[in-house]
Parts: C-alpha cells; sequence; structure tokens
C-alpha cells in the first residue's frame, strides 16, 4: 500500500492502476474518505459521497473484463491542496475494438493529512464522429 | 464591463450571463487569455486555447434561440488560486421540452493578474433514463 499519497500524481498512478486491477480496496483508498467527493462516469448518474462512488467502483468490477487505461495529460492545474489534472483516458478491454475513442476525465486530488487523495472525477463520453452532432452552425429558419 | 472578477463567483456569473445573452465579447472576457484554457461542451471535441474556445461559442451563438440556464451547485473545492464549482445546468430554450436533464459541468477557475478568469469548462451530456445504460452489473455468461 502507496499511502499516504505524497503527491496528486501518485494517486493518481493508484487510481488507474486499481481501476485496471479491479482492485475495490485499492480504488477505496485512492478517495478522500466522507460526503465531499463526486464521481460522474460516462452517461451514469453523479455519484456522491465515498459509499456510493464506492458501490459504483464495486458494480463496476463485477465485470469479468479487465481494461488497460493509456493516460494522456491534456492540462494540469495545481495550487495550494487542489490538484486537477485533465487527462485523455484511451480504455481498451479484450474482446472490443480497439479503437475506441478516449474519453476525457477531470481528475482532482485535495491534499489533507492522509495526504493526496481524490476528491472527484467526471469523466465525459466521446464525441460522435464529426459533422454528426455538437457545434454546428444553424441551418436555414423552418418556414 | 464587471472585470477584473474579484472572485469565482463573479466570473461565473458573467459566463452564464454571457451564455445566455449569446454576448461573444462578454463570454471572451470570462476566459483566461492563452493556450491553457479548454473547453469540453456535451459530446463535442475538446477544445483548446482562447482562439479555439472564442470559435467554438461564436458558432453556438449563432444559433437564434438563447438559452435559459439554471446553475446549481453542487461541489465546490477552493484553495489559493484555483477554484472548482461543480454544477447541474439546467438549460431551457423556447420551443424546446422543458424536462430536458441537468448538464454535469466543471467549471475552473483561476486568479491571475487580471482576477479570476475561467480556465475550463467540461459539461457532460446527461445520462440516459435509469437502467438503460451505465453500471449495470453483468449479465450471466454468455456459453
Amino acid at each position: 500500500m502507496n499511502q499516504p499519497f505524497a503527491s496528486a500524481q501518485d494517486a493518481e498512478d493508484a487510481f488507474y492502476d486499481a481501476f485496471e486491477a479491479h482492485d475495490l480496496e485499492a480504488m477505496t483508498a485512492v478517495w478522500e474518505a466522507g460526503d465531499a467527493v463526486v464521481c460522474a462516469l460516462p452517461m451514469a448518474p453523479l455519484l456522491q459521497g465515498a459509499e456510493e462512488v464506492r458501490g459504483a467502483w464495486e458494480k463496476l468490477f463485477q465485470h469479468d473484463q479487465r481494461p488497460e487505461i493509456m493516460v494522456h495529460h491534456v492540462q494540469w492545474l495545481e495550487d495550494g491542496d487542489l490538484a486537477l489534472h485533465l487527462v485523455h483516458e484511451q480504455i481498451s478491454v479484450p474482446g472490443m475494438p480497439q479503437a475506441m475513442p478516449p474519453i476525457l476525465a477531470s481528475n482532482v486530488y485535495r491534499r489533507g493529512d492522509a495526504g493526496w487523495r481524490m476528491v472527484m472525477h467526471q469523466a465525459s463520453p466521446p464525441p460522435p464522429p464529426q459533422g454528426q452532432f455538437g457545434l454546428q452552425p444553424p441551418g436555414p429558419p423552418v418556414t
């Protein structure tokens, strides 16, 4: 056990290790305890509080297939006891197509008495192929 | 013009005012200048840098229908010169159904020489109705 995490990056490494290993205890150890934590997985309702967040990972980890996750940092914002890492998660699952587009995730960490712990994870589903949806200029008015 | 924003909340108020009013100059003034800013709108590609972010709002504001946005704070994390507000955005557009589920958005602000400015906005599409998708336990193995 690597706790307490000495940096936000240490907590992040442990988060993705636990995610890949489907290790519920290691995942729980990454998160802050208490009611402040929030977790939004793609297309799933917002989870609030350590217990609800743990329950969601528990369900997710019931799946047999363990993912492989490549993490690419897009942006880091760190100040004082707060750190935000915006990342692209390239997730591949054995038996599924390799070409899944990356998921955009904000990982927020906070330093407390127990070192750096995750306090927020917001993962957005990837957008559809360009041109299908999104920021298109409006068409002509319907008459 | 209310700049420089004295607090993250002032910048947030200005962000949603500009969004509702389709006011591109006011929206641009909310954001930090430069390459550090990132913006992810629901189901749209990630935008990076002030110029790309401005271009996306410009396209969005070409739509005639101006939205009304109710913002509910879910979580605040603030330390030093960094502030993260996790919010639910209840967006209604004249002529569209009123019952759109809320969008989950992380709004991140940073204090610099020009006061508090938005540096990140990540908005996730709402999940489908419960039970259709998401954190369901796996079914029986396919044999």
